[in-house]
């Protein structure tokens, strides 16, 4: 942000304004503060018998590598839509979401992760525009070394994990645990 | 918005952008694409014995009625510690959170509440700078016509649901679900 949203001016200043403990962008013309607050990133694993579905990225960053189907959070959309909407746009794929597992906090670039596991509907998927191509992975061939994010790193063990004690546990965690 | 923050013009237009497929504000003059996105509200219900602590609001909207202490989540901190903040601001107390309870959306002015229960240090609590009061209730207690927000009534109403069941429960809803 270099100008006023509000009125147009570049004479934004970095203060704490009256009654408030936080430096905000305040318009030093209108008289505006600017809040900027953390985004929440959508998305889910989709679920196939004893396997999950990955995505390969076509965009930056991550190009090349695996992720678990994730974006962010629109307007008007609740967090489970969102995290529908980006299994349809990355895996051409419908899914009926199980439960929420991840929690996971980037405090360094503002992020919070929202992250559900679900079925994957009739096994059935394709390629989505953002994606290079989509797979299903038993845990023995999940592609650890080209996974995207720790985001999905976090879910993905988190997953196996929850998988393997019969729990539908909700993890939460800050960047960058993964382990 | 009403001028663009990249460049100061007026010339802001709805449209979708190439390879989009929402309408987005887009800047005429420099083609900066302004995303907005929900906000994160982080609350925390505090449980002291068989009560839970409220807060009277001091500030508008829902100026003199309670609510579950709760506020915009901040850049730079996790949902976590925003919720403990907002604890300590609204109630001068100190909670250890438990686990998240509720996953609220109101979608319309897209707002996502992440709720949490957690128990009150020592019982210890004071009236935080945004409270006319404080209080612990029992559940028979709870000034139900005097609740300042949905999202407040949904986690008290699940909170001793869960309590009854002896379950550590997420609950996802939209608004107006509160029952």
């Amino acid at each position: 942000m270099k100008f006023c949203s509000n009125c147009g001016s570049g004479a934004l200043e970095q203060k704490i304004p009256a009654g408030d403990n936080r430096l905000r962008k305040v318009c030093g013309n209108c008289g505006v503060i600017h809040y900027e607050n953390p985004k929440v990133v959508a998305g889910c694993l989709p679920v196939w018998e004893d396997k999950v579905l990955l995505c390969r990225r076509a965009i930056e960053p991550g190009y090349g590598l695996w992720n678990v189907p994730s974006g962010y959070l629109e307007n008007g959309e609740s967090v489970s839509e969102g995290a529908r909407r980006e299994v349809w746009e990355e895996a051409a794929a419908k899914v009926e979401l199980h439960y929420l597992i991840s929690l996971y906090n980037i405090e360094r670039i503002n992020q919070v992760y929202l992250q559900f596991v679900g079925e994957l509907l009739d096994g059935a998927f394709g390629v989505g525009e953002e994606s290079l191509e989509c797979a299903l992975f038993t845990e023995a061939e999940i592609p650890w070394d080209d996974i995207a994010f720790t985001s999905s790193v976090f879910t993905l063990r988190r997953f196996f994990a929850n998988r393997r004690s019969g729990e539908q546990k909700l993890h939460l965690a800050s960047y960058p645990a993964v382990d």
